[in-house]
């Protein structure tokens, strides 16, 4: 059946069932009324900020071939996360205003809203409400609501700190460049199906960015959503500071691909700069550390490091200095690019 | 200059530096960070519950011929704040996300951005935060935010009490009528003009809706967005109510239209009920009171018939009646119909 068969009433009625909230904190949700009704005492659990942010992803610009109904919801879910981890908070409703083609199968809606409710419940967030339009191409934009006592800006990093970054980066770029160049790339099975599954249903650092923020020792913190460039050139900017980078403390690739039989990574044809700075869809977290060399904050490093995947690639150095590459005693200035809508 | 030359960051910088918001509340706004950060305590002056909705409003399917950028974004605010006074709740923050064709004028943008601006400072209402990505139609999905003590629902009409609108209707649909019959239909240019701007740029009805909830006695509230009969069917469905209309106290037209000079509503060549029941996009409140008959109430009815400009067209009845329009004795269902995107 097609959504234009079901109708909106319909369609609307099919969607908000797979919705499933606390209903002590959510007094209204989706479907039932004209807006979302949140009791706000109860749901900021003691908290002083309220952080929100909204992020829409659609078919032209962020859908992949390949990825599935199931996915596209999942990542309209998890893109609005990684905002919501960057600034070290929890996240407890989000909302989803969905553009839908009217030829679009039931069956595929069905997917992208399961997708949705699978990511937003996997991380605590209730599906409050949305909107349903007839639109060109499919496109969702969510808006994603958390709680915080202490937000981690953007701004912050002072000189001396370290930088740092959770997980790996460069899987979705893979995907990619598999996905793009096709049988010109040499990747075992088992390596392609991990960066695909990177690409297809990125994973939001909620945990991590809590446990950072509230490690009192994060001075600034961002998402890595359109490449590490791009990051570090936002979170430079916010904080009036520059950046030392040592390309091989970068993580690249996550275990999965590394430790995939038969990879070659000097096969790829690819120098591993291109997979991890100049391109995006990694969603990990960028951040510094104020770390001034005593025994208690290496102490407060190792506590962190037992909880957070996460590497130290450099150091923050005076804005005059710029963001620049440093291996021994070379230094090469690093090129700001990275994916930009426009 | 196009929005593709002016660049992903250059666009993003344009706009926020238009919204204006309160610093004390707002510790981040728009533009400055991954999220919004709002101060709660401050931001909710005593109210209990967070109310949000979501609405979006697209090219192909939302933007009458003739309508101007700024009406736009102006539209794009208002039909979500409609949505914030159909609670009787106070908005005070908004997120937009927009998806804009890479060839639309820089100067286009900025008009839409004005639009936004406008009608969210009409409204007390800041502009926090949003999200551009490339598409292929112009949409702007809005998210506004408000605060409430208590919401006024969609159910708790009961039998016996009086189902009243705000305003007027039909403004939008003659405006539509015009632009899709063109010579065909006899206007005079003030009234068309009147009409028009109803269409292009709704009012919410955000004072009327908060007075409403504060007197105490109003028992269920919706906005009309897709036309009386859809609303009164929704409201009917939730409250388990029917409803008794008097279709000749349904005000139709505002005193503009009413009073424009050579206007014959005879000779427009439609039934009036198609204008006012059948057609979106007059963004009304209806609503039910509870009204007993007793000298307080009527009392109470006129100390808010003081302040909202409103008319009683019917009451609430069984729902076993369902919903039927009455003259003198005569009963005669109403057909459920409007604006439905499937």
């Amino acid at each position: 059946m097609k959504v234009e068969q079901l109708g909106e009433i319909g369609l609307i009625e099919r969607i908000v069932k797979r919705f499933h909230v606390n209903k002590q904190i959510v007094t209204v949700g989706a479907g039932e009324d004209d807006c979302a009704v949140i009791d706000i005492d109860k749901a900021k659990g003691g908290y002083k900020y309220l952080v929100v942010t909204t992020d829409a992803v659609q078919e032209s610009t962020h859908f992949p071939a390949g990825i599935s109904a199931f996915q596209i919801g999942w990542t309209s879910v998890a893109v609005n996360l990684s905002d919501i981890a960057a600034m070290g908070a929890h996240p407890f409703a989000f909302m989803v205003a969905m553009g839908i083609p009217a030829h679009t199968e039931t069956s595929f809606m069905d997917e992208v809203v399961e997708g949705i409710e699978k990511c937003a419940s996997v991380y605590n967030t209730a599906v409050v409400g949305g909107d349903i339009t007839r639109s060109k191409e499919l496109s969702l934009t969510g808006t994603c609501f958390g709680f915080a006592d202490k937000p981690v800006r953007r701004a912050g990093a002072e000189v001396g700190d370290r930088v740092c970054v959770t997980g790996s980066l460069g899987n979705a770029a893979l995907a990619m460049k598999i996905i793009e160049e096709g049988e010109e790339i040499k990747v075992p099975e088992k390596a392609e199906e991990v960066a695909k599954k990177a690409l297809f249903q990125p994973v939001p650092r909620i945990q991590e960015g809590v446990i950072l923020a509230d490690s009192g020792s994060v001075t600034s913190m961002i998402d890595i959503s359109d490449g590490l460039a791009l990051s570090l050139a936002e979170l430079a900017k916010s904080s009036t500071v520059g950046f030392e980078i040592y390309e091989d403390k970068v993580p690249l690739f996550n275990d999965g691909i590394r430790n995939a039989e038969g990879l070659d990574l000097s096969k790829l044809g690819f120098e591993p700069r291109e997979f991890a700075f100049y391109f995006g869809g990694d969603y990990e977290l960028l951040f510094t550390i104020n770390m001034k060399g005593d025994r208690k904050d290496a102490e407060l490093l190792k506590g962190i490091q037992k909880e957070v995947k996460m590497s130290i690639i450099g150091k923050v150095v005076p804005p005059e200095e710029g963001i620049y590459f440093k291996t021994g005693e070379e230094k090469e200035m690093m090129e700001i690019k990275g994916y930009q809508h426009f």
